[in-house]
């Protein structure tokens, strides 16, 4: 049997803010995790260069390899070497290459719930079996090393992600270094998804690599460099998966999209531009922090670093569907229904995005405060 | 246990190619099936614009999901709804959608040897089993419906291509019928592979669509539209698919680049250029196939379309990979190990891509034939 695969809600919401847009409605998109300023001004000016001078051909940028690398050395102090990166057309086939590299059909891996909808749908694709680990607010909805031991027989591998999506939340650096230990000691695969990294609002986030040479990394330019379209991403495998990572690249996706790859090395040039996103998205999020509340949404757990706010509804509603499609065709907030993010509870939580500018957070929370303070309380 | 692929061996060609390059060494890139041509100038005229007027977030365009379903219909006939069409990162992952929607892991899948390397490698990287159909010259190197027919048990599913990669061969538009008809009494998926149709040096390839409405069919701006490292392309399904490949997509791949989508759809109004890129390929190919015998290389089936050359060289090597490698050392031609396409009978077949400049195709050949001339014929 062909696996079966849930839809990716918020693309429906997502459509149907563009229908409404293309109606004549004033639309703010909080549905998607995507910055909406663009790429770094020195960036662009590269890909105009290219666009002018090269003929685009199937392509593998060394350069860009080659700075990724000392990216990690200059962020985390850990030496990887220009050929344990594998540049991908964004994170999401970088999962595909991780799994396939790491597991057989069947294999059982361990993904948080609430966590990104992609993790429980590409290991289901790839015929391999999510375990989803409910994590409550309690546990700041992140994994814990204790969660993980719960798991009998141990799984195969474990997906974790820290900044989380749709949370924001970042796992302790003290509670990372256990799991990563646990899973050392049982032989467990660690993929690490890094892709939130750069995005935070106290300490940074540790990168898995930092406890152990042997994790796989997923990242992308989509956050951090604000380069969502232009879908470029990197998987880092350790030395022994060389060679079966670039063989599935090869085959299953060829090469990533060459101007992007040209934009994406230049775009480390551009920290200032980088920081400035940063600090508006932290703005926006203390704008939000104090919003909720007036909302009747104080059930949340603040977000450490990302663009996410993951909120309890339950009071309003059990079908988070409908109720971010409503909010949407009647404010024109586009958000995300946690069915996304967590098929058992996500019927009561939405996640709202704030990675947009801070008019349009103050906008929407403008719009929302009559729109929430006129929904029913549920009767239980 | 993880699924063992064996590596694209033309990567490896192409890298060292690039390696005597940056030696200073004078190369010309025979070894990959990608146009030198660059993307239309409209094309690249509309990228400019877009890059300075547009954020380029995850976006899927709706005009070029159109502009596509109306090129069914010019072209060939045949009517296919917008929402048939699954924009895609390049044809590579079109085959990952494709199989994952219609088969689960040891599904058997017929294709034809020799054959694009994907193929063999993408089933096999999702625990599906390839059957490789031997298909000498006196088939042209294509599948027929009797070669399928004896296989027993009939195959669960069926990739054709044509014109096929590496041959350039086009299926007789009778045989087509037949092996459609055939896979259809017996329930055998189709997945067809367009991705040479415009490139055609006779009379056009037809769309197996315009057999059945059922089959899959993959498409790409990497060779027509010369936009390989754009990274675009297409996989229209049946309607009873639409939701799982919708699926898979925004799971997998989430967007193709917004770019590469905008430039695309311009790329539709640019025939005059675009057919003038053919008109070079035909060029090459005459040359080519002028050249080919007093290189030694005599045993070829002309290609009908694409823009390769499949040659048989058993009577000077039994290592295509050792082959290509001195020839590439020796004269700074890339070209491709038949092994890449065969991995039974290529270590005696190379593959030539002649689409580069009609100048390129030229000093190729000068530079070749002294060193066709100085081998030494293998004695058995």
């Amino acid at each position: 049997m062909t696996a079966q695969i849930s839809p990716f809600y918020a693309i429906g919401i997502s459509r149907l803010a563009h229908r409404l847009k293309e109606e004549g409605r004033s639309i703010i998109h909080m549905e998607f995790g995507q910055p909406s300023t663009g790429a770094p001004a020195k960036a662009i000016e590269a890909a105009h260069h290219v666009l002018d001078h090269d003929g685009m051909g199937y392509w593998e940028s060394n350069a860009l390899k080659q700075r990724i690398a000392t990216h990690y050395d200059e962020a985390y102090g850990v030496h990887v070497d220009p050929e344990q990166i594998i540049l991908t057309c964004g994170a999401s086939p970088a999962f595909v290459l991780a799994l396939s590299c790491l597991f057989a059909p069947g294999a059982r891996v361990a993904i948080a719930r609430p966590g990104y909808v992609a993790y429980r749908n590409t290991v289901r694709a790839l015929h391999m079996e999510p375990l989803e680990v409910p994590c409550g607010s309690a546990e700041r909805f992140q994994l814990t090393a204790r969660a993980l031991a719960a798991i009998d027989p141990a799984p195969d591998g474990v997906i974790i992600a820290s900044p989380a999506n749709p949370t924001g939340t970042i796992i302790d650096p003290d509670e990372l270094a256990i799991i990563i230990a646990y899973c050392q000691e049982r032989g467990i695969r660690v993929i690490s998804d890094e892709i939130y990294h750069g995005l935070s609002y106290g300490a940074s986030a540790r990168s898995a690599l930092q406890e152990d040479a042997g994790v796989l990394v997923v990242n992308s330019f989509s956050k951090y460099y604000s380069m969502a379209g232009w879908r470029l991403g990197w998987l880092v495998v350790p030395p022994d998966l060389i060679d079966a990572a670039r063989a599935r690249m090869g085959n299953l996706f060829l090469t990533p999209p060459s101007l992007a790859q040209h934009a994406g090395l230049v775009a480390f040039q551009c920290r200032d531009e980088l920081e400035g996103h940063v600090a508006t998205y932290a703005r926006n999020r203390d704008l939000m922090l104090d919003a909720l509340p007036s909302l009747g949404l104080d059930r949340i757990a603040p977000p450490d670093g990302a663009f996410y706010i993951y909120a309890d509804i339950g009071h309003l509603t059990d079908d988070s569907i409908a109720f971010c499609t409503r909010l949407l065709q009647d404010t024109g907030v586009a958000t995300a229904p946690g069915v996304d993010f967590d098929p058992v509870d996500g019927h009561r939580f939405m996640r709202f995005s704030f990675a947009v500018s801070t008019t349009e957070v103050e906008d929407a929370i403008a719009r929302m405060k009559p729109w929430f303070a006129a929904q029913p309380r549920r009767s239980d």
